[in-house]
């Protein structure tokens, strides 16, 4: 008797905690495809309205988070009478909940409005800046959003670095200590790689992509190989936007978006394939979490794993063109008839230092990181001030890429992360490509003829490895958890560093 | 001193009440999109999950309309203290949320649930029941449904007659007592018309329709013509479905979907003609009104006038194509040439009864608005019951149509609108046809080279006058005062039957 007097009370507040978990989750999902909305099919004019009309319902979400109702949940949920008789679903969601709980409580309302209205002006003033080249006009907001930052990390607490509490938001359990040996040991066999590739490389023939590729045809290869590679097209969509993303409505409905350039026909298979990642990795979250803040990936660094899996691991590989290479010739008979499989193996993967992240290779991409998290940590101590990025931007990129911007415009005004706060944001980019690799060291274990899959096309086995190791679990592991889980160990950047040595000796003959 | 005394809570009343308006209202545009969004672009597996998710919006909408806070606002702002103070405009808004509130409030949330329960059954059912042609399984669902429309219509009340309770939750204001002299008068001329036609009329070319249109090409002709005819493209959207219809998600996002079929080139052209009528007046509301309750049209009917009246006063005239032909034909040069403006004319304004509605012609439409009228009074009032509809439907059809359709799929079964409880809806298609004929007559007046401005291709000037006389005003009027505001009297059906009259004397050589 006494354990049904213990029961009831912690059944009506599970009852409640999922109801209202499910209840966020609806306003997510239909956030989410306002947001996709927004971006691909919304016309201009509606566009303002529109914005307010998602600001209402994500300012209910943000209540609803927040609310005395939840916080009474997460105290009765995580009481010590409690919190061991929860399952482990419960207790992944309890964890994601009252961290951001705790987090949004932390940090007073007047201080937040005022940080979310800077970062709104520190858009408008980073696109202006930009396309004018004028980092002056942009630094005051700079400066502010780096104040504010620097304010939430001494708030949100942080054992060893104050750059720990702000790259938690992203990967969560991550901190600088953990991080710089990972991040110093790529770097350095990065910055040597391209050295040698630069001075011994045999170049690749990437005049290839330099012709016209009929923007329908493109199209129509892009809907060909997605369901090859396993995109559920009867659970998702593929549309057309200048940035591709991913974005998930449900897990029945993943949309993603690629972009076509008629000049260079790499551009929107790579950004597909990309994105694929992403999408079939929440295409294959467990339905049971279907309607829960566990439908997401693990983490930034996790998700982006996916889809640099997919991109570079499986995309860029030999064995991927040997199987898809004669139907893209089969659509782009003239462009390519002078081009072997091998020929557009090594275009595919040509390694040359640019000034754009966005546009950066498998390999010069993860340096562009490093600029990036030096300077994030430099700002984020105090080591460093706003009103001297430009110069050391392009110190560092002369350090690490060996080229300097022409332009603030092209150097420290390129990126879009910093003007919404997002301020420990890179690093996961770079984490994604060390998972990645890891990763992929784990399953060329366990499906031995891995890349004969690739090369017959059957992606099958290769997805439900993926499936069963990593996409079902959705968020209910710390990204820490999971890849020991995947892989036996921790995070560990020997896997990258062989990885990229290995395929770029062969690449370019070194 | 005493002025402000009074002043200080109706202002907190008039901001509380605005503020929960504009909430309604952007709830209202999220879930009109994802509603869009549902029918034009979601993939297949995700609609369940997605159903579920709009279901959570429109519960909250239904919860903050009916919530205590609601009707404390309405009490103090329809007080006798206040209620003379409020401007024309909150007047309106209070108005409906009243009429909404009420209504809401008197059925009891027991028998609301049930209701609502049944509906989504007898959905599914009329489904099946109409694929295969089974009237009997069908019946209990739709029983049920008439037995909680006539409750619904004892609790809602009335002064005449019970329909009366059901017609005016579609066109606010209007009886059987009004409705039945001009239905009656609009029914007994378009049998005489139509069996004039039928025995002396000379045939229209209408097998000009039978070939094959290129459905590429007719996208590409719809979209040269919507912005001419004064649909915004910056404020809208022309998509592709089975239905086509029209859904705003706010005034500077109005999307129309319409459907293309290869062997028939008018479907399309007067589907999106249909639908760019209810998208022009939803896209010229006053933008004042563009966050709240009177965003929407005045009513049913006036909206559909607007649909009518573009589709057939415009875009079925003469002069119409007079100005589009030559550039229809030069789209289909090969199926066209043969045929003259006037074929082409006589070809789209062809009367021919059938046996569905949503095809039928400007004349005979009105007569299966005529069935549909006759039935719903009398399931209403008790003097029919269900299970005898086949008969009298089929006797309805042979008596205003002359034709008795051979199955119950084709005939009884045919529409969607009672499974979902919508009794008392289809009038609002004849009002339509109403309205606009009378709204025709007042524009000649007033615009007396009208058709000539269709002839040159100048609708500008017809879309002025319909955005000042009745587009802007949104819900602000009601019906009624917004037809005799604008033409100077009461719905009067003289107007439609000398139309028809005029019209199909000419077309037919009568």
């Amino acid at each position: 008797m006494e354990q049904k007097v213990i029961a009831q009370p912690l059944q009506v507040a599970l009852d409640k905690f999922n109801a209202l978990d499910e209840k966020i989750s609806h306003y997510s999902s239909v956030i989410g495809l306002a947001d996709w909305d927004s971006k691909v099919m919304a016309p201009k004019k509606g566009r303002s309205v529109f914005a307010k009309a998602i600001g209402t319902l994500r300012t209910e979400v943000f209540k609803m988070s927040v609310s005395q109702e939840m916080g009474e949940l997460l105290t009765v949920l995580t009481s010590s009478e409690f919190e061991e008789q929860l399952d482990t679903v419960t207790k992944a969601k309890v964890r994601e909940y009252r961290k951001y709980y705790q987090k949004s409580k932390t940090i007073p309302a007047d201080l937040y409005q005022e940080y979310a209205i800077l970062t709104g002006q520190a858009n408008d003033a980073w696109e202006e800046a930009r396309a004018t080249n004028n980092f002056e006009f942009y630094l005051p907001f700079l400066e502010r959003i780096i104040d504010f930052k620097r304010q939430f990390a001494e708030i949100y607490g942080y054992q060893e670095h104050p750059y720990d509490a702000l790259l938690d938001e992203f990967e969560p359990g991550l901190t600088v200590n953990k991080l710089d040996p990972l991040f110093a040991k790529l770097r350095e066999s990065s910055v040597n790689l391209l050295e040698r590739i630069q001075k011994y490389g045999q170049p690749a023939p990437h005049h290839i992509f330099e012709q016209s590729y009929d923007v329908e045809k493109q199209k129509q290869f892009n809907r060909f190989f997605l369901p090859i590679i396993g995109f559920d097209m009867e659970a998702g969509r593929l549309d057309e936007t200048v940035h591709p993303f991913a974005q998930t409505v449900n897990i029945g409905d993943v949309r993603l978006t690629t972009r076509y350039l008629a000049e260079n026909v790499s551009s929107a298979l790579f950004g597909t394939i990309h994105e694929a990642g992403h999408g079939i990795y929440e295409q294959n979250v467990n339905p049971a979490f279907g309607e829960s803040v566990l439908q997401e990936g693990a983490s930034f660094g996790i998700h982006e794993s996916q889809s640099r899996f997919l991109e570079n691991m499986v995309g860029r590989s030999k064995e991927f063109w040997r199987y898809f290479y004669p139907q893209l010739q089969s659509y782009f008979p003239e462009q390519l008839k002078n081009v072997s499989v091998e020929g557009f193996y090594r275009a595919v993967n040509t390694v040359k230092p640019s000034f754009i992240r966005v546009e950066a290779d498998e390999l010069t991409y993860n340096l562009h990181i490093m600029v990036r998290y030096e300077i994030e940590k430099a700002l984020i101590s105090g080591e460093l001030e706003a009103k001297d990025l430009p110069v050391v931007w392009n110190q560092k990129m002369k350090e690490y890429l060996g080229i300097t911007p022409s332009t603030d415009s092209e150097g420290v005004l390129q990126d879009v992360h910093w003007s919404f706060g997002g301020i420990g944001y890179f690093p996961s980019y770079s984490l994604g490509n060390l998972y990645a690799a890891q990763i992929l060291r784990t399953i060329e274990k366990e499906i031995p003829d891995f890349y004969q899959h690739i090369e017959n096309g059957k992606f099958d086995v290769i997805q439900e490895w993926l499936k069963d190791s990593i996409h079902q679990y959705g968020k209910l592991y710390t990204p820490n958890e999971l890849i020991v889980r995947v892989t036996g160990e921790e995070l560990n950047a020997d896997y990258l560093v062989e990885y990229l040595e290995k395929k770029y000796s062969a690449v370019y003959g070194l």
